[in-house]
Formats: structure tokens, sequence, C-alpha cells
């Protein structure tokens, strides 16, 4: 209520309870106004009421919620149901303009104070682990955001062909190439103790080989499964800066990860990184659907912006900032603590439990998010009971535990990768996956290796049932040595 | 409830009153089974109560809801805000997987079931207006949209460099093609009678001169502002048929006129069309960041659908499926031919509006949304005028009414557009447009009418004090002749 | 939000859009500044934003939504479910204080806000049907309403004892008397024609036999089930204030028919009428569980109101005051329109029906909601087929269509009722009865008589399985003269 | 979903997946059964998911929601606002029928479902704390409820004029006697020590003079502000006893306390209690609102409960389930076990304060939930500054936090109070109230004790200013000795 309607109340009910609701009123300003001018994320996080408070004024604003407007256009944000619109907080106009993604909307100057204030409070949190200097949110996953980099590039780089892409076995990346229409160059990893890592030899053949200019950017990934470690980014980054060939970063679900900034922080130091694309859902803890595209050079991230042709979806957005509002700096910061906490956990939990199986926690330090434990003992029973134990897992609520058995052959667009999974053509474990993501909580571990538990169990007696020789559970050899080796056989 | 827990209330209330309730339940559950079964929008619309309880039966089957779930994958559809968690209807998944953005998710059967469901019901909405055979919603706009249909066809196409496109001064679709990484080949429309319309000897011109094989396809345009008109489809599919050129056409606020839906069903009977793609808030009611890619050819649009790289957004999706359940088909029914109607009366009102202020509601019977009434009193009385009225209208919260001066030039991504905003390097006449989509009320047209009917006044007291020479009221010649005029002076 | 943010909002979206969003704001403001200037109900309905903008404004005013409040009493609003909070949009506190449920709360102006506007917007829509002087929400329903009148005037009239009550066969208000600890006095209808009329001859003999001084109060009745008629207000007025007895008036579900409504007024211009009551959710489309009382002296009417010992649910008041904001004056009226409109429907469908089956609306003008259609030729039958008849229609989801036997007698409190349920000891026909209430539609009407044909052809061929002789269709003679036949035989 | 749609999902989804989300619906029946079944609080609290689940399962079954229902009745559950609706989960038939508050409705199996399980619950909870046969929620605040117990009394006891009542200043459970028409007579307590107690001897003294058949029963309190105490509960019960005299006890925040608890349940074993009676708001946190009235003898309380005259409000019903269900016993435990914490930490913290202001924590150690603090210092300075204390504290947000000044007198309902609010005719302090109430936080207490910490330094500062003669801040001397002192001089 704005002064004159306190004043009014002030007949209804006496003037010093209305002072003081005024005073309430304005402690809820207060915070908004703090947010509007600098355009950062709270220390504490907002109550439900002021978010859903501020959410109501944006609102007001758009020209669909005016209450005298008469539309005549063919886009008035007009809607049918009063479930949708009440979802959507009655922002309905989307975000951005047939220009660019990050324009004002006349007709919706509430969803253009929205888009604004969620890039900003999202760098905020970016610059939390580095310098980082432009980013926007865009409400399509990281695949889809890797290829509007990546056809933003073709306009500066017409001769770019091709894109060195140091193996990771995961579809949308690589998706990503192709759709944009370039040609994906595998770089395979190399085995350095039970971690996969970038091959920067096999990189740097690649780059001579093909010719600077004909490459349209390297494409690095932090956030992997084990035993894939992040890419070694200083070094690509360098790289790219020697042979001035852009650099584009997957950085997934690395936000979470002080070490992945930090690996991106170092290569803009020391090299070249052009952009780095990170997932809302994964590192926000909010539905599936939106992505961060940031870089170090404002105008680039600007140029990618502009890219995006029409307006877009506001949900992601909207998501993004209710959830640090929400959370405010100190609890986003409380979620990568807990995050890396859980992760100590499930190493030791997975630790004891290999042990206890006869099998392994691979060793993969430079992972600061998935754990990897060996299977030999399963696979050496049948080449069946892998893949059971994915399945039994599934079964029993398990989720996001992946199984990865030896040898599988998968053609992704053309390309046919051997090994599929385990991101390197001879892997030499099959093995389970289990990563301390962050919202991931103490009972989620707990249960979990109780269940695998219960499932290796299982597993080991319908064996020793069908065998009459049971595998044993402990002393198992460590076969995996501390020597390089490489997996790449080209 | 299942059928042991209605047992159990039998103790607790009457059996008879309990079997009631039952019943009761069992009319959702066949509503329910309906939409499974066949897929379609069902002729009533449902309850807010059958919408949610379906919605929550879908979260349900979720693994982020299930009791018992522990996660331990870097994606578990974890929700820090419970006002995000809510909003989604706990629907956190998003749709498809890497591979497929209409793939099926193994952690979200909820999520798949849903967005499985939102396609078959909106091609269902699609095929009250003809033969479509495929179709997916996508969470991008119209111009992405497109751009991804541009991009798939990049892999059949290895040699196409060039899109002809019939030239519509609207930004997103340009800027699809340049996004795409493709040269846009605009060619001018012919100007018959007041509207503007394809020139399709010069369409055939530019196949020639640049060569079938070099030319990616197509693009094409139906709904659009006064005084354009949608293209010829007929006559380009049939040429891109004769050359064995793909089509795509951009249908974005189409599926609400038939006129614009027998278009392309004509088209595609005729001749070729690859895609058309429309945009889900333009047609549906909705908040803006959805597309509808539909075809003829089930094949070729799931390999667009395959094109998308990685999981999407499901918001888009959910809106429409609640807004299409909401209304049924028969109140979407209802919806259109409401537009029809108030397309009447707003061609009428401005019609009466135009005269008695010396103008003319320019002919354009081939546009069945968009009106344009001529301004050429405005701008003999001052360059400044026309621009004038649309800040007025404005302020005056008329929104989406359109005012075209004359002598616009505007460069987009490279391409300098003359007369832009008019769709012609040189149209005759300044303008006004309003337009009649879906959702427009009686109270929209006639507060518009009432409204520009002030400014109008307003602006030529203004002038009349300035020049002592009042603009006559009525009376103006007709100067638009049915002679066709070429605008395209190439 | 505030001047200042709007200021500073400036800085991040163009000027002349934040103005107009600070614009759209104020037209929120200024409805919210004439309720509070004028506590009247608006004469058009708000739309759910203005509405839920208000109430969030309200809640941010309450001590528990205070961002910096430590709370160290025994009540401080505190809810430990998020659910809970938000059904209530964050108003805890409930309305009144110890002393008076009227009363400001200085812990919770936004509630205390509510209260007074509440209760002011609800006297606002009763005097659309003439003067009232003084009302209030109590979150009771009539029953236990009435109770608290009749506790009330036990404090002014210590010697009361009696209560004087023209019979009407529903229970709340009987055992509301028995409840407040006084005896009701009986007295039975007489019958005029079909319908049951006050009997003001015997009123008048019991107030001379027990004494007026004896007596608490006349308790009289508007709406009810034909063939009972609204009690002859007027004259039993008239009689209060010539015996100098309190007079309190069950309106149950009266404010919704302008006759009843006139029947008080009248009532109170040429007699007494200490207070009336009536039901929230039958009136007002709300939830059950609310009561307002009202009457013409202000004095007494807060008297009743501090006699509530304690706070109270805010929870009638919010959702009375959401409706009648929603529903604007207009919208109220209009409703009210309709259900004249569907009675006089009800009524032509239901004589139609009647003839049909050789049955007889009964002729009850004086009713304006409630309509009978005799059954005469179901008793004729057989005695089971009356209630027979009400479970089928229960079964067929025909909800509120009340079959009465002949014959019932049933104690209640003490008091032994002979036919019960016809408000007559010797009503002459079973019947059956429905209702046209305030958002009755067209289709509940339709479907009934649809459904209601049915049961009772279906009843005929059952009966005429039995008996060989079908009851005849048609040409049953009217057996109801128009003669006055006292039913009460005392 | 059924099965049966279950199966036909099996053609859209795969198979395995339906399965699997099939499975996790019957997690949610399965918590769903239990509490059906047990009709016992669930241990562990409930997921937002099950409880929306169920809520949507009982309103599917209430008449209002039937999909094919038509409604002819005077009350059909309709309501006009959407926003109402959904608040209240489309359950609007409220609880009871005419007869009875805990009948079942033919009309709304659902909240009929919702009326008896709430009670259950509720029992349960009551039941942690000893042996409880019978309560009912009733949508009245509990001053309201005490009238409603009294009323039934009435019938059972139709000699009795009084009501002897221990005193305690707070004015909705004296009005509750004035309201149901009875004479209080209030019993002064004593001093012992700091404490305010019971007077027995007193008691029994009216009990002689009145004559036990003239006495309608003995009101008791437990909870209550320090300095006064719980009354002697086993006492009066064993009074109640001897005499023959209904005993109600006003438990109004007591459950909270297993002290309170322990006392009802120990003057029930030993004496009498017919019934008594909490708030839900104080004790659930839960809106304002609703009571439980409970006893050991059912037939009684069944008896209470039919005297409640018509249907009623199902909103406090609802609440406090949905609470119930959200917490779970633990949780609920939980919260209990956090009150005893707050209770010796705010302890703590008020002792030491006082002694830095010269102050004492008066000795209470009967009250397990309030707590006072000598004022003396303050009243010294000047009469105004206890009053003034109390204003300051209300403008710095500290809410709950209540100055009791010497020598008020108030009349209440014609009744004068000397020494009103101290429940004292001469309490020998002035003093500050503060309370440790369920759901209180650590921050509660931090904060109000910094700012009434600033507070009294800045009285004492003004007061210096004033008098140049500052108040000494330590050494005050221990003026309450352990001396039994009757403040009841009659």
């Amino acid at each position: 209520m704005n002064s004159e309607n306190f004043s009014i109340s002030e007949k209804i009910v006496s003037p010093s309870y209305i002072r003081q609701g005024s005073q309430a009123r304005r402690s809820h300003e207060q915070l908004i106004r703090l947010l509007l001018e600098q355009g950062k994320c709270p220390e504490e996080g907002w109550s439900e009421s002021t978010i859903e408070l501020f959410l109501n004024e944006l609102a007001v604003m758009d020209s669909n919620n005016f209450l005298g407007n008469c539309g005549v256009g063919e886009r008035e944000g007009r809607v049918a149901s009063s479930l949708v619109a009440r979802r959507h907080y009655r922002l309905i106009h989307g975000i951005g303009r047939s220009g660019d993604i990050a324009a004002i909307q006349p007709k919706a100057t509430g969803s253009s104070l929205l888009n604004k204030l969620t890039n900003s409070v999202v760098l905020d949190i970016l610059k939390l682990s580095g310098v980082v200097t432009s980013c926007f949110v865009v409400p399509m996953a990281t695949g889809m955001s890797l290829t509007l980099c990546f056809l933003t590039l073709r306009h500066k780089r017409p001769k770019g062909r091709y894109i060195i892409w140091p193996r990771i076995d995961q579809k949308s990346c690589f998706k990503a190439m192709i759709t944009a229409g370039f040609e994906p160059v595998v770089v395979e990893n190399i085995l350095e103790g039970d971690e996969l890592r970038t091959d920067m030899e096999a990189v740097e053949r690649k780059v001579q080989e093909l010719g600077a200019e004909n490459i349209l950017c390297i494409h690095s990934t932090t956030s992997c499964f084990a035993p894939r470690v992040p890419d070694r980014l200083e070094e690509l980054a360098t790289m790219s800066a020697k042979y001035d060939i852009p650099h584009v970063v997957n950085n997934a679900y690395g936000v979470q990860s002080s070490k992945c900034m930090h690996l991106i922080q170092q290569g803009a130091r020391v090299g070249r990184i052009d952009a780095f694309v990170q997932s809302l859902d994964k590192n926000f803890m909010v539905p599936v659907g939106g992505a961060i595209i940031a870089g170090f050079n404002e105008s680039f991230i600007q140029e990618i912006s502009r890219m995006y042709p029409g307006r877009a979806s506001a949900s992601p957005s909207l998501d993004v900032l209710i959830t640090l509002l929400t959370l405010g700096a100190s609890g986003y910061r409380k979620l990568l603590a807990e995050q890396k906490e859980m992760y100590t956990y499930l190493a030791q939990e997975l630790k004891r439990l290999a042990a206890a199986h006869g099998e392994r926690l691979l060793h993969t330090p430079h992972n600061p998010i998935s754990l990897a434990m060996s299977l030999d003992g399963l696979q050496t029973q049948s080449g069946k009971s892998v893949t059971q134990l994915g399945s039994m897992l599934f079964t029993r609520q398990v989720s996001g535990a992946r199984v990865v058995a030896l040898g599988n052959k998968q053609m992704v667009s053309g390309h046919m990768f051997s090994g599929f999974m385990s991101h390197s053509e001879a892997y030499p474990h099959p093995y389970l996956n289990a990563a301390s993501a962050v919202g991931i909580t103490r009972d989620d571990v707990t249960l979990c290796i109780k269940r695998l538990d219960k499932c290796l169990k299982s597993l080991r007696k319908e064996s020793s049932a069908r065998s009459g020789s049971p595998i044993p559970l402990t002393g198992q050899e460590d076969h995996a040595g501390e020597h390089v080796y490489k997996c790449n056989k080209k």
C-alpha cells in the first residue's frame, strides 16, 4: 500500500498500529531496494512473503496485468488458464525481444526487470569463485546453449569446420557440435593411475594437423563422471591462446565445485576461455531447462545473447531468481560446503563397501564430485552381472548410480565410440559411479550404500549358487597401478 | 485412493457414502483413461480438480518424488525452493534425454508421460484443420525453433547456403536464418491493391540464379501484419517440389486462423512443405517460450526432435497441456470463432473511425488477423505525428497497436532493410496496425477505438493550433487503386 | 514497490517503462483506496491480482510477518506448516481480542483491517436490500450464532425462559435454543392452500399464556423448505413490539432473496426485530462455517459481538471478503437475478414433470427459493417408494432434492415432532423439495429434472410389474384446495 | 491413477518405468492406508506431495466436486471464487450436521473423513501424555469452547448457577462463564514465595457457602502467565469428586507442556475432570480459531459435540491435520523438546539481564512456560516508566513481552478486578512477562534480551537525566522472601 492508503487506514485501525504495519512494509521494501541497487544475491535469504510480494510487484508492471489495458496486438500476454497464470505469477511475456534475449520489452517492464536482475544475481554468484565479467540465463539446457555458442563463433570464424573435443561420453555435448553443423574431433583421454585425463599432446597434434584457422574452437569439459576428471583447463587455455583458437568450456555442473570454478578462473588468467556454459538445474536445484552462458569478455557474451532469435521463456530465470533469493548467498555457500562434506563421506563409505566386497574405490582425486568403484569381481562372475546390478539398483530406487560395463560400442550421430560410457576405448575396469552433487543428503549416501551392499551380496549368492564357488569377499589384488597408460591407441 | 483404502474408509464413514465417493473418483479416472487411450484433446474441458489430480499423479511417478528414493547422480531433480517445486507441480526433470527431446526418461516416468501426451494432444488440435502427421512441442520460441529446423536441414543438404525468404519485417525469423549460419535471400513483395503479396516470379528467378542445390530451403510465412498477407503457399510449395528444395513455413500465430491452416494444408497437398513452426503463446494463450514444430512426414519431424541436444524445460509443455485440458476442443474452437467475430468487429470499427478522420482501412482481405488503417493525414501534417501517435497509444495503455511511418531504414544482422516495418521498400501509406488475435475481447476493441479516436483528435488539434489550417475530417480521396504495383524495384 | 524503488528501477529498465509500471500499480492502489475510504463492496469485481496484492499487503502488517520480530508471548502467530501459512495468506492471528470479536489486535494490524473491512463490505451488501444499521461476521454457522444472540438476550431479560418459535423442521435452529438453555415453545403452522404459514393467533395465545416477561424472545424464520413459507414477519414484529418481547430472525439463506430481505425490512419498520442471522455459505457461496449477525440497533449488535469470548477464526471473513471483492456488487446482483430466473425455470420444469407423472407442483408463491412437488402417486403405490426415490436420487448424484414422506416422528433434544421434516403434524401430501439457491445453473435444473423423470418412471415400472396395474400418467385430480386448513390440532 | 490407467500408460511409456511409477504411488497409498487404519499421527511426517495427494482424494469424494452432480438444495458447496475454492482444497461443506458437529455428512464423504481423522489424530497426540478417552476439534477458540462446555453442563445441573474459578486475569475464560449465563465466583490466589497458587481452602469455603448443587462446576486453569502457576489440579479434582461437582479445565496452551498434561492426567486419576479445553493455535502452530474439547468420559464429550447446533467450519480441522501430518509425532515431540530447552535458555538469559539491571527473575518453578522478571527499579523511578517500557518493546518489534504495572483496576463484564493483569489484588512487584512457547527459536530469545536490555538502559538514562540520580545497576536487595503471603485479603 502507498502512503495515502496507510493514512486512510489510520481511520479504521489505530494510527500507531498502522504506523508499525507501514514500518514493517518498509523492511521488505528495503530488501528489494538493496537488490535493485546492487543487483547482488542478498547475503541472507528472503522469506517467502518478501519473494511473493516482490514477484507480485513485478507482475503488476507488465501490460497484461494493467487494469485498463486494451490489447490489439498479436501477442498480448493473454492466458486462457488461471492455473497457468498463477504458476507464473502472472509474468507471461517471457524475456527478451526479437533482437536480443537480454533486451527490454516495452510491454513487460516487470518481466524485463526480472530478466536483468536474474542475470545480475547469477553473475554475483558466479563471482563468488573468481573474476567473471558477464553472463546471461538462457532457457535452454546446456547442450543447446553450447550449440548457440558454436553458432555465434561461426560468424567470427567462417572457415572453422572442426571442434577439438577431449572425449567425454555424454551425448548432449557431442550432439551440440553436430547440431551446430561442425565436425567433432574426438581426442581420446590418457590413463594416469585410475584417472582419465586430457591428452595435451594429442590435442596439439590435432590442431597442427587440421590447421588452426579450420578449427572453430576447442571444446573442453570440467564436471564429468569419474574416472574421467576435469580437463587440463590451464593447458588447453594456453594452447587456445597460442594458436588463437576460441575455447568453450562445458562446465555443466561445475558451479557447485570450487575446483571446477578455479580451473576456469586459472584458464582465463593464463590463457583463453571465450565462454563457459553451465546447467541451471544441476547447479542451482531448479527444474531442468535452463543454462548460464558466461565469459570474461562482455562483448562476446552479448554477441551470443544477440544471436538468440526471438523471445524466450522466463520460467528458468524465474526459478533461479526465486531460488537464489530464498537461499541467499550464505545459503548457497552452505549447500556447497555440504556437497564437499558429503563427497568425503560418500568416498569413505564407498571405500569401506568396496573393501568388503573385494573391490576398490578408484583413485580419482581430480574429480571433485563423481566417484567410481570397481566391479571387477562382478565382471569375472558373469558378463551380465554388471548390467544386472544396474537394473537392481533402479528397482530399489537408487537413482543416479550408473554401472559401466566393459566393451560397449555405440554410434552417436555417425561417430562410433568404443568403450562407450567409460570415456575411453579400453578402460581396465568395469565400475559403478556415484556422485555427491549439490543438495545430496547424508540419508542419500547411507541408503545408497546399504542398498548397494544388499544388491552385491545377492548377486554373489546367485553366482555362488550357480557355480559352487563364491567370489572371495576381500583380498582382491589392486591391479590398477600408478603407471600412465594410453587408452587412445591412435 | 486405491480400492484397499476405500475399503478401510468404510469403517470410518458409512459404506454407501464411501462407495459414492469412490464412484466419483472413477469419473475423474475415466477422463484420464480416455486421454491416455486416445491421446486426444478432450471435447469438453476438464475441471481444475481433475487437472490437478492428474498432474499430481504424474508427479508421483517421477523419481524425485519417490518416498524411498536415494539419489547419487549429478541430476536428481532436487529443488531448493518449495515455491519453485510447487509451481511446477513437482515435475522437475524436464523432458527428453540427451539423445532426443521426445525420448522417455527412466528417472521421470510422469514427466515422460506428460511430454508424450502434450505432443499428442497438440497434434490432435492441429489436426482440427487438416492432415498433419507429426509434431512436437519445443521449449524455444518460434525463431530458435526455425533455427533448429534449418540446422537439421543442413545435414540433409550439405551444399545449401542460401535461404529464399519472401520479405517479412520481423526480426526473429530473419535472425533465425542468420543464427543457423545461412544467408537469407530477401525477395521483396509486390503490391496488389493495398496488399503486399509474394512475388512468385522473383522467387523462381532467385532459385534459378543461385542453383537449387545451393539453396537450403524456402522459408515462407503465413501470419503477418497487414498490409502484408500470408505468402502464396500453394505456389511456393509447388515450386519447392518442382526444384526439390525443402520448404519451411513460419506459421507463428497461424494456428488460430483456419485460413492459415488451410494454406498449409493445401501447400502440402499440391506441393512440398517439410516443416511448419508455430508459437505456443500466440496460438494457445500461454506464456512466451514454446513452439510447435510440425510436419507431414513423421521421420523428418523426428530428425528435428533428435537434433535438439539434451534435455529441455517441461514448462511450455505443461502450460499448453493444462490449457488445452482446461479449454477442451470445444473451448478452443469457441476461442477461434470469437477471434473471427472480433476480426469483423474490429474491421468495421476501424473503417468507421478511419472515415471519420479522413483515413481509410486498407483493403487486405487475405490477412485474417491483422488490419491496417492509413495515416496519410498525420503524415502530411508532420513527420513526427505518426510516431507521436505510437507513443500516445503506449501511454494510454493501448498495447499492440503498431504505427508504421514511411521511410524507416534499419540494418538487421548486416542486411539493410529500406522501409523497415512495412515489409516493402516503398509502401505508399503510413499506417496503424491492429490485430484480432485469439483471446481478444469486445472490450479490447471498443476501448482501443475510443482511445485511438481521442489521440487522433488531439493530434489534429495540436496541428491546427500550429498551422491554423485543420486537416479535413472526411472526404479524403481514395488514392490506393486496385492496380498491381511492384514495390520491388530490382 | 515504493517510489524510491521505482526510481532505482529506472536505472535498470528505461524510465518511461518504469513510469508506466508505476502508473499501473497506482490503479490497483486506487481500488484499494476506495475500499479503505468507503468501506463498500466495489461496484465492479477486482481481478485476482489486485486481491492477492491487497491480501499480501495486509499480511505484511501482521507481527508474525515482521522481518525483525522476536516473539516471547504464548501466541505469536507461528505456523508449523507452510501449506497452512500459504492457504491463509499468512494471516494467522485470527480476528478479535478476548474482549470483543470486533476489536483490533495490536499484534495484527492487517488482520484487524481485514476484519473491519469485511464487516463493512458485508454491511454494504446487506444494505442493498434496505436499512440495516450494523452487522458482523462471526466464524460460527447459523445455529451457534443464534445461540449467541439468545445468550446475549439472557443478560437483558433475566426472567426469560421461553422462546416462541413458529415450527420449522430444521434441527440447528431448534438446537440453538436448547443449547442456549431455553425452552422452545413450538407453534404449529396453519395450512393455507398448499402453504404452511405462521399461526399468529396461536403465537399471541402463547405469549399471553406464558407471560411476556417470561419469554426471552420470538424466534422466527424466513428462508425455509416449501410448502412452509417465510413467517409473517410484519405481524410477528408488530406483536414483539406490542408485548415488548425481543425478536430474533433466522434468515439462514434469505440474503439471496429480495423477498426475505424485504420482510425483515418491513418487520423492522412496523415493529421490532432485534437481530437477524444469516449463513455465509448459503448466501455468499463460500465454505461452511460463518454467519452474519445483523440488526437495526448498533449498540445491541455490539453487545452480541462483545459477548463472544475470545479471538476467532478469520477464515470465514477472509472467504467472504475475497468473494465479494471478486464478484463486486454488480456480480452479486447478477447472481441474485440468476437465482430468480432459475426459480422460475425450476418451477416451470417441475410443473411440467409433475403433470406428466400425475402429480402437482404445490402452490407456494410465498416461498421464493424452495419448491415442492407432490408424490401422492408414489405414496399410494407403496410406503417405501417415497424413501426409495430419495436414495435413487442420491445414487444418481442429484444432491439437495429432499423427499418427505408422511408420518415421520422424531425426537429432537427431548421434543417429539410429529410429521417431522414436513413442518406440520399432518401435511396432506408426501412431496419432493427442490430449491433454486444462489449459484444454481440451468444445467443443475435440466439434469435434475431428467434424472428425476427417469427415477419416477423406473419406480412406476417396478410397481406396475408388482401389481399389474400401472399408475396413470396424467389426469390426477388436484386434491389440494384453497381452503385454510389447520394442521395444528392443539 | 487406477490400475487400468497404469496399464494403458504402459503403451505410452515403457512398462518397467510405469511399474516403478505405480510402485511409487503405492508407497503414498501405504501411508494413507496406515492413517485410515490406525487413525494415528504418523511417526514420521509426510511430504507435502503426500499431503496434497491425500487432500485431493478427500475433495474428490465431496458432492460439490462430483463431475456429474446436479444440485437443487439450499446448500450445495458452490464456491464463487476460485481463490477461495483452492485455499480450502475444494473441501467446502464444513464438518458436522445439524445434529452433531462430529456427524457424517452424506453430501460430503471426504469432509466427513477429514473430520473423523482429525479428531482421531489429535486424540493420538493428546494420548502422548496420558490416558485421554475422547476429544473433538471445534472451530471456536478456547473461550467459546468453554462456553459450550458450560452450556452442556447446564442440562445436567439445572440448579447450577455459580462457577468456582481460581482467579486468572485473562478475559476470554472469564467471559466464557458470563456468556454461558453463569455467575463466576472468583477465588483469589495465594502468594507462595513469588508464585501465585490456588487457595484450596478458599475454594472449599466457597463450595460450602454456596451449596454444591448450586455450583455448575469448578473451572480451573493450567497454562498461565507467571508468577501465577497452574492450579492445584489434583486437589481441585479431588474436591470436585468429593462434592460431586463437575470440573472443567482451561488448558489453553498446556498441550505443549508435559507438566500441564501430567497435572490433568493426575487430576483425572485421583479425582474428577469432566472436560479440558485447549487452543489449537497455541499448541499446534496453526491460525487462531480452533480448540480441542477433550475428556476421560466418551459419552460426556459426545454430549458436548451434540450440543453444537449445526455445521461448522472445517478450516481449523484442516489446518491441524495438515500440520500434524507434516510434523509427524516425532516432529511434534521435537518441538516440545525445543520448547523446554528454550524455556531454560530464556530463564537463564532473563536472570542474567535482571541481575545486570538490579532486578530479579521471579522464582516460579511451577510455571513451565511463562517467566516473570521484576521491574521494581523502574517502578521506583516513575509510575510511567513501566508502561513506557511496554510501548518501547512494541515499537521495537518485541511481541508478547507483557509489562504488568501495579495497581490496575478493571471492570470486566460487571466484575471489578483489583491488580488486574497480575492475577492478584496486591502482587508485591511490577514485572515483565516472557514466555517460551512452542515454536520459539533461539533467535527470538536472543533478540528479545538484547532489545530489552537497550530499552532498560535507555529508560534509566532518561530517568537519571531527569533526576540526576541513576538507578544502581546491581546489588539490589532480593525483597521477595519465601514466606507464604495471602494476596487475597477477603
